[in-house]
Formats: C-alpha cells, sequence, structure tokens
C-alpha cells in the first residue's frame, strides 16, 4: 500500500475512534464533551497519531494495538492548542479556520474542556486491555506524562509566552522547541514501539533520536510556512509570528539558510534510520512529507 | 500512637515529598516550577493524602507504597484549586489567606503551572518503583484519571461554574459535589489500598463506600463552615458562597437539617467500616475530623 493510502487509512481510523472516545450521553453536563470532541475533532494533521502508527508497525506491532496511544496522543495535543489559544496565552481566535474553543464556548469551558482532555489522554492509556501488558501501559502513562509535563511540553510553553518579544539565540530556540513541539513527537514514536513491547532496544532508541530530528523539522517548516503560505491555505492569519515578533527560525537563520537546514534534518533522520533498510520506508516518507507539506 | 500524632507524621512526610517532588534546578524557565510549588506548599489540609496513608494501612501496605499516590492525589488536588481561581472560573485572589497563583504569578503562568501539576500527578504514579508491581500503578493511574476527569470532579466543575445563581435540586446539589469533591477522596481511599496491593476485594468496596459518605459529609461541612466560620479562619472571605448566591446545602436545607444530616453520614460510614473493628478505628477518627472540624 503506497504511503498516502496508509496514512489516510490511520487518518480515518483515529478519527472514528476520537470520535467514539468521549460521549455527551447521560453527562450531567454534555456542553463539557461537546466541548472536547468540538476542539478534538476539527480537522488537523493527525501526524502524532500517524507517528504511532507507524512507528507500532516498524516494531513489529498490530493496528490494535496502536489505537489507545494514537488517541491518547492526539487528546493531549488537542487539549495543548485549547490552553494555548485562551486570551491570557496567545488569544488566537481563529483555529484551522474555525472559532478556537473558548470563542465557540466560553473561557471557563475551554479551560476545564483542556483540563478533561488531558486527564482522558491517561485514562485512554490506563484501561484494562487485552492489547497490552501492564509493564507496557505504565511505560506509556510514564513516556507521555514526561514529555507532556514540567520538563516537557508545558515548560517550552512557558519558556515561549514569557520570551514574546525578546531576542533568542538559536540555541534558546532548539531548546524551547525541543521542549515545545519535539517532546510530544519523539513520545509519539516512542509509545509506538512500547505498545508493539519494544521497551527497550536498538529500534527504540534510533526512533526516539529520529523523532528529535523530525521534530525539530516540524517546527521549522512551521515557522516557513507561517511567511510563505496564505491564510486560506493555514487556518490561520499568515505571518503572525512575525506580527507578533516571536522568535523563529527564519528571523534567526534567514529564509534561505532555513531550507538548507531542514535538507540537513531530513538526512540525518534517514541515517537514522537506515539500519533497518526498507522496514523504514514508512516512517522515511512521513518524515518527507513533514518537510515538503504546504499548510 | 494516637491519631493526632499520626496524622501530624504523614502531614510532615507529605510535605517534605511534595517539596523535594519539583526541583527549579536546570530549568529553562524556573518560574514554572515555582508556580507549581507556590500552589503545592500552600498549606491546606492534606486531608487526600491522608485518607491515602489510612487506607494503604488499612489493606496492610507500607508507609513508602503510600507516598507515590499521596503525592499524586495532592498535586492533582492543587492543580484543580489553581484552576479553579483563574479569573474566567472563580475569580478568587486569596487562597488560604495568601495571594492565589494567578495573583502571585501572572494567569498564563498559572494556567499551565495547573497543567504541570495535573501531568506530574500521572508522572508520579508511572514512575519505575520497587514498591508495586505495574499492575497496581496502572490501576492508580486509571483510578485517578476516572475520578479527575470529564465523568469525575472536572464535570462536577463544569457543571458548578454554569449553575451559578440558578436554583438546584437536592439532587443536583449531591450529584454535582459527588462528581467535584466527592470522586477524589473516594479515590485517595481505593489508591491507598491499590498501593497496598489490593487490586479488589471487599476492604476496597467497604473503602469506596465509605469514601462516598466522608466525601459528601466533607462538603456539607465545608458549607456550614462557609457560613459560620469567620475569614480570619477560613483564609478566605466567609459568606462567599452566599454572596456569590451559589447553592449549598445549608441554603436547600436549613442550617439544623444540615447538621442532623452530617449526623447521619458520619453513622453510615461508621456501619460500612464496622466489620473490620479495631483495624478501622483511624480511618474513622479521620472521617469525624471531619465532620468536626473548624475550619
Amino acid at each position: 500500500m503506497k504511503l498516502e493510502q496508509q496514512l489516510q487509512q490511520y487518518s480515518e481510523r483515529v478519527q472514528q475512534l476520537l470520535q467514539q472516545s468521549l460521549s455527551t450521553q447521560d453527562s450531567l453536563y454534555p456542553a463539557l464533551q461537546e466541548a472536547m470532541l468540538y476542539s478534538l475533532l476539527n480537522g488537523g494533521k493527525r501526524i502524532r497519531p500517524l507517528l504511532v502508527y507507524l512507528a507500532c508497525r516498524f516494531c513489529g506491532g498490530s493496528l490494535p494495538q496502536a489505537d489507545a496511544p494514537a488517541v491518547a496522543i492526539e487528546m493531549l495535543h488537542s487539549y495543548s492548542l485549547v490552553h494555548d489559544d485562551l486570551p491570557a496565552m496567545d488569544n488566537d481566535e481563529l483555529r484551522r479556520g474555525k472559532p478556537t474553543c473558548h470563542i465557540a464556548f466560553d473561557e471557563a469551558t475551554a479551560i476545564l474542556a483542556g483540563d478533561a482532555l488531558l486527564t482522558a489522554a491517561f485514562e485512554q492509556l490506563s484501561r484494562p486491555s487485552e492489547h497490552y501488558a501492564a509493564p507496557q501501559q505504565l511505560a506509556m502513562v510514564h513516556a507521555l506524562s514526561r514529555a507532556a509535563g514540567e520538563r516537557g511540553m508545558v515548560l517550552g510553553q512557558a519558556f515561549d509566552l514569557s520570551h514574546v518579544g525578546q531576542a533568542l539565540s538559536l540555541e534558546e530556540l532548539q531548546q524551547m522547541h525541543a521542549l515545545k513541539t519535539g517532546a510530544l513527537i519523539t513520545c509519539a514514536l516512542v509509545m509506538g514501539a512500547q505498545a508493539a513491547g519494544q521497551l527497550q532496544g536498538e529500534r527504540l532508541a534510533a526512533l526516539q533520536r529520529f523523532g528529535d530530528l523530525i521534530g525539530l523539522a516540524f517546527q521549522v517548516k512551521d515557522d516557513l510556512l507561517d511567511i510563505e503560505a496564505d491564510t486560506g491555505t493555514l487556518g490561520k492569519p499568515s505571518g503572525s509570528d512575525q506580527a507578533r515578533n516571536k522568535p523563529t527560525y527564519p528571523s534567526l537563520l534567514g529564509l534561505e539558510a532555513c531550507k538548507t537546514l531542514l535538507d540537513q534534518l531530513l538526512q540525518q533522520a534517514r541515517a537514522e534510520l537506515q539500519p533497518f533498510g526498507t522496514e523504514a520506508d514508512d516512517l522515511l516518507a512521513l518524515a518527507e512529507y513533514i518537510v515538503r507539506r504546504q499548510y
């Protein structure tokens, strides 16, 4: 099966799972679940779940084994967007062309929907399941909590917010993005491996290094797209980073150097998975997609 | 050892663990960890950790086994207070006599500190440990995620916020508090049992029923204190529920009926643990304390 078809299939699979993951039925206050679903089902490229599926297959796991971590990481990503968009944070009113959660509902509901999505990610991973032994599930919970928390994604966000309008060194920018975006991308790959039963070993280590590289590439590409794409394609105002005086790779390195960096990162990522030959083809194709995408 | 001394000992133990649980060292942005610690170490009765310790001992477990869930549940409780106090939520400026997190720091930092405390709770529970087998840790993660999430505490908070100033039936008020406060109190007892190795059985079931009763009693007492105590003792303005026109047990039942209800709940809670004789003495004493406390 070609990668595009495969990605399409995984994408539809995770979409359906996300839809089923929450129900407004018999809820004391259905607006909470509605706000969660609104944020969770609002399009998106589903890159993190795709990474889970591909890493799980790469490590010999089945699709059903990848389902729980795929849903969990998308819930976690979704919570981070809902909270990021809040007035006290980025104060964004549009996300993927639709009103953000606190605009569509209200601020309190958005805060709580984010809290509940974050919590639901851990519920997904810890649910009794025939697909895993307990140590596998526990390893996924631990990986996700570390990647997402005060030494991972949240730290990156806090650093980012506190430095808007300030000059950053390239090293600081990289550190920030490694936490803010990279940690979760690497975690998607790691959980895919753990779901397949790989709790240590060469494959896991290679996936980790591969993840760090494509996570960085993902962010550099995002920064480039913010400058190059138009508002309609992005689903948010283009040039919004510049308008906010946010430090970005292009603003530090220039456009051309950024493109060169992207190619270098892709090459290094390829090298990490080379020992696995054609088994790594799908993961490499996804890395390529991340670097070449137009939105 | 007398209960008071025991509670004192557990309280100091968990305080020390909380202090050690987070470090500002080598953090890219130490203010995040500072805000987390500020909220986590700000006094409090530590009732949930105490319930963990007592339930764990009641089920034959050791103190070190109770440590991780005790820390986790206090982190979770602490996150819920930080987010509850936000301007878009209860908009409180004082908590236990000190400025709330978003006043002491800023709103964005408070949102992120709450997110990070919630995430850290799951990291605590999933950390590799010699004290548990993986299924025990997984059971605790699952119990906490269910109690805290979209069918538990967060749902209760969402319902509460959306009904400020509206008339509630007694049944709705009870449902709301069972979610908002009760779920986490019962979860503390359940995790204590799980930490001790009891993943099912009569003791676990009895603790669950006992928890539901004292959780309700806890809330009824809170409502009474809000009316009766003065601001200095409470660390927040007394009568603040009334001022906001929040539905409370006294407003629905009247003061005297509330006191009768409290006594009934305590009696029922006693009955649940009666089969275990003197082994349940400490848990019963804590229940008594919850009903008799003056702040």
